[in-house]
């Protein structure tokens, strides 16, 4: 393995504990240098993105990158203004660093605290977007964890640009370890990195499903987020039509390319012959292309005027098409839509369209998804609208965080116990001492801090 | 894959659904049947145990198990006692499923709800000790986790019929699903298991740290525990004589079998000429090897009367003896004997001795460990000391549960969004609504059966 990615991580990781004990303040000062720093190399930095620019428009002519792509590289001086926007609001939240969780008495003078601390070293892969590079470090740094950056080939001159000036701001910072940011460049860096879990402890990959599914499938160290975004409406014969049209539209068409976009309808049989033309005639008004089951297509297809109603096919159920396209299906209940989304569903976000508070809570209790949405769009899934302040990514992992996560998915905690000389020896045995286990509530930094 | 590991694990997957949402009077009623089921059949328990035993004892003759295994294998009638009891303090549990963690306004009448729910599919995976399945299939029911479970091929006619007796008490309460808990019974059938990760959420493997080890190299879905224990006991220079003593013998004698137990005893160079005699006494009485670096050697050789003192090699620093076997290091401060636990311990338990708080505060915040002792013996760090109840392992990961687990370590959320019908689009672009996000003081459940 190349030995300065090596150095790279390994220096990373000791850098990793004196951050972890950083006090709030200093913490804030480096960040406010952080935003600083951005706002007075501003040309600097669009320089650097203009270079950037240039070399991805030759690659969108030769078909061998998306525009959408190079929109979501450009930084302007509104981008920048945001940047500098996102780590304000960083600076505003607590430190989440040695809070007290819960406090134990196990016996007289043996107390035993969980503290908030730092995961450690994170990995950040993301693809060609810039902001995420001072959005990230500030969450990283807020929460006390060192970390290691990846962007995308197509950003690396911004990228290397926005990292070297934030780097500096921190470091320059009084009471801030040094080391705990670096920057990988290289394909072939990111595939080193994937195998150092003996030193990074969680990867926050940012990006395509298939890239966010390839680090998934090539790493031993956790991944935090999300591969497929496979989100369902399910409108139920109790649903107000008015409702179901104004969450259905909104979850397909306000914005299709996302992750937490609709990408299957399901209507119960009931209301699929009232409810489908209606909504049909707004899709395709909007031009949504709608790949239907036999039962759908049948009162689908009597509309002359909806061009694009297509027959789905079994692969339709499982297909993120992030675009204007919608697969449709009938359900003979709400137990089969239930069924279809935890089946094929990828477990993100599902709706819920009833005025029937039952079918409500049976769709809460039984779908197995990060975010469960009543008569609201799956739109809604997301760091911001759930006042996250600044979100992680959207993780659809069974543990440690579940949904949009903020900066509570970077942290962890440890056990800390407070003795006079204690021995496990006096609990055991005939004459053993019993432990009290009485709650207390005393912060551990308060305790370490009186006298 | 053969077919029937596949079926008993995708039955058990779709049996998690509606176990995560069964109340907890069900739950209640299913864990006494466990309890009396377990009483009722004594007999048959000891008896397959006995078939276990006589078959182990031949291992044992032959060297192909050791003692230790076997005496861990033994049920008898006060280990099914001790079952019952375990089943019974899980029943006094509060249920921990379905509580709001937080509510939070996104707007008026758009109201999200982060809710613990369960993981879905849990593998226990353990070694030789039949009273890991009923420990183990009250804490995953309560928490609402279907289960599959593998236990050592020495206990398999006791883990069989224990097994067969629990799941018959739980499927015979009205309201308990079929299929969610599974017994595998073939080393084939782990390798198998292993590769399921599309279904198995977690792994606890419960054994040997190769046995964990093996499991945490084998497969893609999280898993939770430790493989090695290497602890350590820092004695500081301000350290009281009479308290260092206690808990540096108490951490390696009291039961150096086990995790928590100190591995390394790492002292402060002023203190060393005074303490190291005195607790090399007490060590050489109870038996103990000392492996020591030059320092602690030349300082323990003198005492005549200590046969069992070495030479420590580099390789003693990354050794967990789980035996009468010490290493002893001389470290010039604080700081070179935190840098020692970080580089070359496991993560797991590690104590400071010192009445300077000074020095305490600093060891606590950089000792990168799931429990962070003062003044007190690494053995502490247990979920029954830690007034958990029952324990799920002790977690050396970074993620989602460390130290000590108890129920809450097979828990996660889910959130949940009530809205009336609510579009994105209306808080984009020109006009766009604001979100008040406000915190609620409401719980789901209570809104939910409210009318």
């Amino acid at each position: 393995m190349p030995q300065d990615i090596i150095t790279k991580v390994k220096t990373a990781k000791s850098a990793s504990i004196p951050l972890a004990s950083v006090p709030g303040h200093v913490k804030n000062r480096a960040l406010t240098a952080m935003a600083s720093a951005l706002d007075s190399n501003r040309e600097g930095i669009i320089f650097a993105n203009k270079r950037d620019l240039v070399a991805a428009q030759r690659l969108v002519e030769t078909g061998r990158l998306s525009k959408a792509l190079v929109k979501r590289l450009k930084v302007d001086d509104s981008k920048i203004d945001e940047m500098i926007a996102g780590i304000n609001d960083v600076i505003k939240f607590e430190d989440p660093v040695g809070k007290t969780l819960s406090a134990l008495e196990l016996d007289t003078g043996l107390e035993l605290y969980q503290v908030s601390c730092p995961i450690g070293l994170i990995g950040v892969i993301f693809e060609s977007r810039p902001d995420v590079v001072p959005q990230i470090m500030a969450l990283c740094l807020k929460s006390g964890n060192a970390t290691i950056f990846k962007g995308g080939s197509e950003a690396a001159y911004s990228n290397r640009t926005i990292f070297d000036i934030l780097v500096n701001a921190i470091e320059s910072t009084e009471g801030m370890p040094h080391g705990a940011f670096a920057l990988m460049e290289t394909r072939e860096e990111v595939n080193e990195m994937l195998k150092l879990d003996e030193y990074i402890n969680l990867i926050i990959p940012r990006g395509s499903n298939e890239f966010v599914k390839y680090i998934q499938d090539n790493t031993r160290i956790p991944v935090l987020g999300h591969s497929d975004g496979i989100c369902h409406v399910y409108v139920d014969s109790e649903a107000d039509m008015n409702r179901a049209i104004d969450v259905c539209y909104d979850a397909k068409v306000q914005y299709p390319a996302v992750c937490n976009a609709m990408e299957t309808l399901l209507v119960h049989k009931d209301i699929a012959e009232k409810f489908l033309p209606d909504v049909g005639k707004k899709y395709n008004e909007a031009g949504v292309e709608l790949r239907c089951d036999n039962r759908s297509f049948s009162i689908l297809k009597e509309m002359g005027f909806l061009k694009a109603v297509l027959h789905a096919t079994e692969e339709d159920w499982r297909t993120e098409y992030n675009d204007l396209i919608l697969s449709i299906r009938v359900v003979d209940s709400l137990d089969e839509g239930i069924d279809h989304i935890n089946r094929y569903g990828s477990h993100h976000t599902d709706a819920i369209v009833t005025e029937d508070k039952s079918n409500a809570s049976r769709f809460i209790d039984l779908v197995d998804s990060s975010s469960v949405m009543w008569n609201a769009s799956t739109r809604f899934s997301d760091g911001y609208r759930y006042g996250k302040g600044a979100e992680v990514g959207i993780s659809t992992n069974k543990i440690h965080a579940r949904g949009p996560v903020g900066m509570e998915g970077l942290l962890i905690y440890k056990y800390v116990l407070l003795g006079g000389g204690n021995r496990v020896a006096d609990y055991a045995g005939a004459n053993a001492r019993k432990f009290t286990h009485r709650k207390l509530n005393v912060n551990l930094a308060d305790k370490m801090a009186r006298d």
